[in-house]
């Protein structure tokens, strides 16, 4: 089940819970597998969020984000899937996910999804 | 007729219907035909929207440019029909097409063209 | 006469008159004279533009700043005047032109000036 | 006691305390120690404020972001805790405070934290 | 007297004083001393304004800048300064002056101020 | 025949034959079509050389490059040709060839190919 | 056995066997596992050759390349063991590899390595 | 007649004649007429020399320049005129003239020349 | 004894020690105390080598470098001194070792130290 | 007397006089005054050197520096000077001074001067 992916991604307490600020997280190195060709995808996913109670431990995210590494799965639907795991496991008060792919056949994309408000 | 071109592009199901995110495709490798010197004229499409049911499948994307490769067209026009190209075919709830055209005589142009509310 | 500059700029219709949409034009290689010093000056002149029915030929727009080539006249002063005749000639919704002059005496300098409602 | 850092910051008054302006500092050579690992971390912190009737003493500022040099805390905490130190000793109308931390494991992170109204 | 500085600014006639247009003007080669050390400063002083009846001579503007090369003041008040000069001078719709110096102790210092509304 | 394509070349007489120069002409809009997908390469064609009794005119160089634009040609073959051409029209005393493409499956390529000594 | 991964690589003719020209080919998406903490390490390989009879096939080159994505070897090991199997292959005149891996804690290493005289 | 341009051009005793020094003088502004279409071209005039007895006095450089500005002539041809002149006037032990045009039909031309031994 | 700080230089054999290949090593997040005034100092070491026997390994090079975090030492004396230790420990065919230290006073500093012939 | 500038240059025992490496000292603020137009010149200065048995004291250097703040003398002049003075003083076993100035009148300067056998 693809939701087990979350189960790795660990957290720990934020300090300034009643301040609203933003952490933003940075992973040139992810790669997965187009699901139609099965050839390998490779960009950067770029966090943004203000936390509630949690943050993200960041070694469980380099292992959550490695998680992807076989897995053959479409730009839209990696982006959304990430954010859905963040959400679940942070509870954050808002957050952005924005992948950036490397170019394919001459053309590059990149995927902006956004949960809460600001 | 012009419309045809539009029969190329190709879409599959958006995964996150209930959800706004925006999808930001770069094709640096534009090439139209000026109409009025025949010369080849060369630009990068940058096209930003939100889906609603439908995502372009990015292959057919790549034919579907590829298309004007031969076809005599002013700047402006270009960008305007592939602006409605993309909306009739994937009734996004926004689209923004921005082009980039390469220096004629000394003089770059781009234009912008939008459809729909952010 | 200053105003006998815009004869030589040429429009085509828009082909998309019920739609805002945005064209950038850019053109580095702008030239005048200083009326105080008589030495040239080089910049880059930048227009931005919501056509109405009126889009502007390029070809004319290089000859017409090319008229500048040897004329004295004030950076401030030419920003203005060149937003004049666009205006006059295109009758668009929304222009702005920006100019970027090369330093003198170490110091550059920028001018912005804008007509209509974005 | 962490608090006690601060007391190495001095001020000096404000010259212009009846108008809002920004001061930015950056300091680029900013480090201290990863808690969980002990390994140091390194950063770039950039300090935006309006002042009302004090500004910071730059000297005394580098030596206050020394004292980090050999202390253990989390990216989160820091970025928190300088904020804190900084607005009890400035008292100033609004503060910014943004950290950019080098990458770990390729993912690097930065925190943006906000005292005030601007 | 520090107000003397000011009597070296020359201006000439806004020949489109009823339009609302930016100028902006870049000095990157600023030099003060600082008043603790007796060591030079390096810095960028940005201009940008909207002129109501007058504009700055640029000429003038750079022997003004130039006065400050012998001069000790810190960076919050050579700022403050040289926009209360500009602004009694210019007397303009708006005017923001925006400072950037060189690292000191590996620290760089910028401070913006800005005079009426836009 | 593809020998054919060099009868397009013109030359001009070299007015400083006595003189070993160097001209370099860089083409950054060249594109062929790859001979196995059928799909178009995009390059940039930089080229160097040292004249004897002829240069080469630059439209009919732009003339030249057009003609590889529904051309099937491997990258290597394309540079090959395009050196050789260049080598039988003008006879210079050193010509190289610098060939750079786009990527393709996220691998991009370039090919060196000289004649003659420097 | 390691030596097999080679089987993948194709080779087509070199057209222009009688000319020293050089190819050079950069595959910025190459991932392999080191194999101390098993973790991903990313990296650019950039491959310049002087072809005698062969010239690699790219297509075959994304594959070879793609084979050492799960593989454990270290950056100095992966460069040699690739130039061995590019050099038993191609049986060029001359050949570079050159590997630029991203930073692990804080350091970042290239290997450069070289067969026959250029 | 062109060589008359020359006499423009002054010089100031070099004050370290016994020793080899270069000087390089970096001209971005400089614009000439193509002779054939009557269009304005523009590029950067890039001087470096090794002195003998005289050194080129640079307000002198700018006016000699700007001598250029109506003048009908080709890339290859003022290139290697400019040189002739600098050699005329400067009898420099080596002089290296470079200049670099900016792109007309999409092709950019830079021309090399070189005087004496370095 | 500053000599004890090479104990903690790890190495491994090189795998293909009959072969000249250059490694290259970048360690941007060097700091160490200027001796003179008790200040930290920062900066980037940069280590190219052709291997013997042996290669530095990265883990145990990172911790020796991290050494110097509280070692108070002059720049030409740092890098002369790194440098005879990764000679002691490595017995390099070729090493050479390069540090660039961050601005102090507006002056910044590189030093290359070499070992052995290339 | 001009040389008496170099008697604030301090100089420290260089502590490796038996191995040749070179020191790169860069001075980004170096300001003096046109000997004819009496307006400030800014540029930077970069001191490349072998050492024998001394080493230039960095804080005097910046001392030396500052002492051309008001110091009227010509680009070519004021390189060759400092080089003297450095040369008088270090007694290096080579020494590189490159000059590089900001624009004036739109032409940029640079100068470079050397001393002895790298």
């Amino acid at each position: 089940m693809a939701e087990q992916f979350r189960d790795i991604l660990e957290t720990f307490a934020n300090s300034y819970p009643g301040r609203d600020y933003t952490i933003e997280i940075i992973c040139p190195e992810f790669t997965s597998v187009c699901p139609k060709t099965g050839q390998p995808d490779y960009g950067t996913m770029t966090i943004r969020y203000i936390p509630k109670e949690k943050c993200v431990e960041l070694k469980s995210l380099k292992f959550y984000m490695q998680r992807y590494r076989n897995e053959g799965i479409f730009y839209e639907n990696v982006t959304n899937r990430i954010l859905d795991d963040l959400v679940a496991v942070l509870e954050p008060k808002w957050l952005q996910l924005k992948s950036s792919f490397t170019p394919r056949g001459g053309i590059s994309t990149n995927v902006v999804v956004e949960y809460g408000e600001k």
